[in-house]
Parts: structure tokens; C-alpha cells; sequence
């Protein structure tokens, strides 16, 4: 129903930026209700209560990193839509499948703090992330690659830096899940040490 | 409590737009919550875990279809209400009710994830979904019906056509409930199909 | 750490309102998390289903009534802070007593979907809502006793109806609880006749 | 991705503030899950539901702490962003790591709802919001701490004012911990001393 010959600009770039900070803003709210207290005897609380909340340290970590996972992503949204002034019906499109996975987060986080010690619950969970990267590399792709979307032309260099990022960081998931099948718990440390990296080239690209 | 014969503008439209967003955005994150970890004993994990999460494909499935019957409402909701700058409480009123079939979605979607293979919850899924769906026409015609509301006139043609589509797709979910008495799967196959159809449909009167 | 001496404008009035939608939307959307679908074991499921689904009748009454409920206090809200421009610290104090009430509307309504031929239940449930209609009178009173806080004057009239009206339907409320020691069901036909009846009042003074 | 070396402005702010207010949102509205009804079998409700929703006290109580906690920190939150005009990549991971706190607190509200009379469900409390408080501080300190970032000048004197408050709070909430090793309940109504205290401070400093 939207009116794709007119780009549509202003107030309706808002409204699918606010649907969006919705989607991200639940999905990050939601993993904390996979973190459920234990239920214990009356009578044992006391002397089994410290093991048992500590026995929860894999919700704890899927939690840190899944929120750490969508924060990024958000990062990165922001800084797609921030030039985009118009969008037509296959960025929406595109965005709604990006949305689908970022809101989907909540079950493989859950897998992983259930069953992480299995390659299983680690390859779904590199699958979802990779899969919710690549779709975000493809609006930054889309958005880019035609100047009528954007408020203004964009430097291309960084353009091709954060497109090159967008493919590496889903390749080094892609990559974890073969890890996985020899170590789980190394493909699980590939994922933080990718986010340090990744964390550090940003930093030193930009200072 | 509004003042029914002074329309409202500016800031009024963003809050009914902005809670209606919220709604959304809540609605379609929900529907991962029906997608649970499967509880299986430590020792049989290794074994047992794939062919359990490949056990929850009708919950994917309805994930799936939920988001984009909402991601579909969304769209039209945002091309009902771009043009719309001022509203009364007729509008206000009928907004809420397609809110509250908003909001319904996921008991839908949950009852097709466990009992897909029965006609009772394919038939529950395709009324509410026609119900919403009318009730968004609704919201097309008494805003397009009354000049006051609108930024600008409508293209008549091409107001009709969105009507003729906003009756068009509530008829077909109530004919699936017919088709599903004779078939379940056929009936969920018809809502594909013409969420396919539809799609190529607005695509081509487009460019 | 407010500046309570300087009255804050523009921006600051726009984010008290979005938390307070963000609320809203959230309260109406877990509302359907309280209906659950039945568990029934498999071979009985065509006999049962029905059955099942017509029995959990109390839980769409009370997503319903809640629904309508929340949107009605959203409504009066809305109208309540459209000409408002400024707050200080005591109408924050007061929204937020009042957010509280409106999240909290869930539990009462869960123990109505539950419980709800018992008359505490129905206690509970009036007792809740009068006392978030009661808040909202008090932010509405505030708001309008102190013009420093409006964008332009009320009419005197105006405001003393919605007081009056502010007043009544938390006085209705908490004399359903009485109604309630006599009759559970005469309680809850109570709240109907009351929605209806203000719906009315409000058409006619306004057209 | 984002651009640190060019201070961001208007509408990056604008989102940045709205992801928060989603999360404070909903973190609030969640805490409602908490209190469940509960399971009474049909010919007993009427003898035990009193008896059962007054032994949820501690849940209320969790409930009423959390959402007075996390409104204290919204307000703080909105009080630090009002005069901020541009932010960097600091303030976004210190924004970040906030309200990973934030979203956290449903989870030792639920434990200290189910497990309130034990020293560590408090500890496990006191601990979550110290933390959170001192991220909250960290954002301040950050944000006055460079000109760039703001409107307008700062009142040093206010800004001393907030910080010192913004350290003690957390210091506070610290030593309940160590009092919590004698009595649990001490420490728990220093919680409350506290949030009163703080709350006549700032009445009597701005008045």
C-alpha cells in the first residue's frame, strides 16, 4: 500500500525507525525472562541457593552476550538510517526480515543457556546471529547503492569498510560453527573474541 | 474525553501512531515466547536435540506467518494514517479495536503451532486474522470518507482499489475456513498463496 | 534531579508521554499472555478442543474488559496531557503512581480470567481500577489547578465535568465491590453498564 | 559505525533516548509476571484465595520496590540526557551498559519476591541496583565532563551536587549488603529509608 513511484520521506522514516527501536528494545528486554529463579525446598534454601544461582552462568552469559549482539546490531541500524531521508517497499521489505531476526534472538539465547555445552544450540545460535548480520549488510548494501534514499552522498571508502565488516563478522560466525564440532567452548570464545576485535578496529579506524 | 468538535492535530496523530507502534512492536516480539527450549533428559541431549527442535517446525512456521500477517498490518496501518491529520473519536474507537485483534494474534499463532493439524485452529487463526484485517478497512474508509481528516485529497482510483483489496483478503481468510472442513494443510497453503498473490499484486499496479 | 523551579517544556513533556505509551502498549499486549492454549493429549484433541477453547470464555472476557479499559485511561491521558507544557516534580510523582496501577492491571485481570465467579476476585479487579482512575483524576485536578503548567486556559465547565466524571466512575467501582458481596455477576455487569453508560454521556455532551 | 569523530546531533539523540525509554518501559511493565495467581483447587478457593494473595506480599512488595527503583532511575536518566546535544561512542556503550542493568532487575526482583527472607536474594538485589546507579553516575560524569556534549553549561555546584548523591546512593545500597549478613529485613527498610531520604533532599534543595 505504500506509494513506491513517490519516496517517502520525513515523518514516515521515523515511524519505521520507531517500529524498529520497539522490536530491539523488547527483544533485549525479553532475555532476562529466560533467567528464572530457581525453585528449591523451603527447608534447603539457604545451604543450596548459592550453588544453584550460580549454576545458572550460562543464562547469565547468553544474556550478556545476546544483549551485547543487539546492542551492535542497533549501533549499526542507527547508523544505516540515520542518512537514509526515504525508503521504498524493498527496504521495508528487507527490514522486516532483519527484525524477524533480531526478535527471534530470545529462543536460540535460551537454547544456548540450556543446552550450550552441545554443538547444536552453539551452531543455531551462529546461524541466527550470521543470518541477522547478512540482513543487515544487505539494507546497508540497498540503501547505499542508490543516492536517491540518501540525505546526502556517502564517503565511499567507509562505505566499502562497513560493507567488508558486514561480510566478515557473518563469515566468522559461519566460520564458529565448523569450529564448534571440534570445541563448543572455542567456538563460543571465537564469538567475544570477534565482538574485542571488532570492537578495537572501529576504534582505531575512527581516532 | 476529547474534544470531539475540534479535530486534533499534529502531536494528537503522533500519540495514536506511536501507541499503535508500541503494539506492533510487542506483538510480533511476543510471538518468539511460544517457541520453548525442549525439556529433555541430560544423558539423551546428544541424541535427542535435533530431531525435537525439528519437532517445533509448526511453531517456526507460525512465527513466520505471524510476523508477516503483522508486518502486512503494519504497512497499511502506516499508509492509512500517513495522509490522516487530524482524527475523532469514531477513529480513535476503531483503532482500538484493531489494536485489541493486534494484540490477539499470538493466541492464534500459538494454538496453530500446537494444534496446526486441526481444523479448529486453522479456522480460530483465519477469522481472527479476517477480522483484523476488516477492521483495517474500516479504518481506510471511515478516514478516506470524510475530507476533514486528510493532509490532502486521495486519488479516488486508487482509494477504491485498497478497498476492493481490504475486502478481498478478508473474504479469502474466511473462504480457507471452508476449505479447511475438507483440508487442513490446503487452507494454511491458501493464506501463502495469497500473501504471495498480494504482494505481486500491489508490485505490479506499482511500477 | 529535576530543576523543579524552572518548569521544563517541549521535549521533556514528549518523553514523560512516551514512557507512558511505552507502558500503555505493553500492559495491552500481556494481557494475551494470560490465554493459554490447553494442553490435551493428542488422540483427544478433535473431541476436546472445542470444548477447551469455549471454556477459557472468563479470560477473553477479561483481556476484553481490560483491553477496553487501559484504552479508556489511554484516552483520558492523552486528553489530559494534550495541553499540558510543562511538569514538575509532583505531576512525575503522580504519573508514575499512576503507571504503576496501569502496569499492575495484568494480575487482577489473570485472577478474573481464574477466579472469577469468586467475589474477591472481582474485589480485586474493581478495587485496582478505581484506584488508577482515581490517580488519573488526581494528575488531571493537578494539571489543570496550575495554569503555569497548560499551553492555555480550560474552560471552567469543561474541567469541572471531567472532575465530576473522575470522581463517578471510581465511586461506581468500589460500589460494584458491594454489589459484589450480593451478586459476583450483578458486580460485572456493573462495569459494562458503566462503559457504556459514560461512552454515552460523553457522545451526547459532545454532538 | 558510528561516526565519532563528527558529534552526532538532533535526531541521533532523539533515538538514542527512545531505545532507553522502550527498555524502561518494559522492564516495568514485566515485573508484573512476577506475581502469579495461584493454583487452588475449584472447591477450596473460596477458603484459601484470601489467605493466598496475602502471602504474595512479598511479591507486591518486590513489585512496588522495583518499579519505585527503576522510576527513580528514568527520571535521573531523563535529567542527565535533557541538556545532552551530541553523544560518542563512550556514552553509547556506557548507555548500553546500563541498561543491560535495567533489564535486569526483573530477576532479582523475582528472587527476592520468592526468596525474600534469605540474605543472598537481597545481596544478589542490592548489588544489581548499586551497579546500576554507578553506570548511571558514569553516564553523568562522562556526559558533564566534556562541553562538547551539551547544550549549555552546566551549574558546577548542581553537577557536584549529583554526583556526590549519585555515589552515595550506591554506597548505600552497598552497606545494606553488609547489614543483610545481621538482619535481613534491616536491610531491606534501609532501602526504603534511603529512597526517602534521597527523595526530601531533593525537595528541600530545590525549594
Amino acid at each position: 500500500m505504500l506509494r513506491p513511484r513517490e519516496r517517502e520521506t520525513g515523518r514516515d522514516r521515523d515511524r519505521i525507525v520507531n517500529l524498529s527501536d520497539g522490536v530491539f528494545a523488547i527483544a533485549i528486554t525479553l532475555l532476562v525472562l529466560d533467567i528464572r529463579v530457581p525453585n528449591i525446598p523451603e527447608d534447603l534454601v539457604s545451604t543450596e541457593l548459592p550453588g544453584e544461582l550460580l549454576s545458572l552462568w550460562p543464562r547469565y552469559l547468553g544474556y550478556f552476550l545476546s544483549f551485547i549482539c543487539i546492542s551492535v546490531f542497533w549501533t549499526i541500524h542507527h547508523s544505516i538510517f540515520r542518512p537514509i531521508r526515504a525508503y521504498d517497499r524493498n527496504l521495508l521489505y528487507l527490514n522486516f526480515l532483519f527484525l524477524m531476526l533480531v526478535a527471534f534472538v530470545p529462543f536460540p539465547t535460551a537454547l544456548l543457556g540450556k543446552y550450550g555445552d552441545h554443538q547444536l544450540s552453539v551452531a543455531v545460535y551462529a546461524a541466527t546471529l550470521a543470518v541477522g548480520r547478512l540482513l543487515l549488510t544487505a539494507i546497508q548494501w540497498y540503501s547505499t547503492r542508490d543516492e536517491r534514499l540518501l540525505d546526502e552522498p556517502q564517503d565511499p571508502a567507509t562505505v566499502r569498510f562497513f560493507l567488508i565488516r558486514g561480510v566478515a563478522i557473518p563469515a566468522i560466525f559461519l566460520l564458529s560453527i565448523a569450529i564448534s564440532f571440534f570445541s563448543v567452548s572455542a567456538a563460543i570464545w571465537t564469538w567475544f573474541a570477534m565482538i574485542a576485535v571488532d570492537a578495537l578496529v572501529i576504534h582505531r579506524r575512527f581516532s
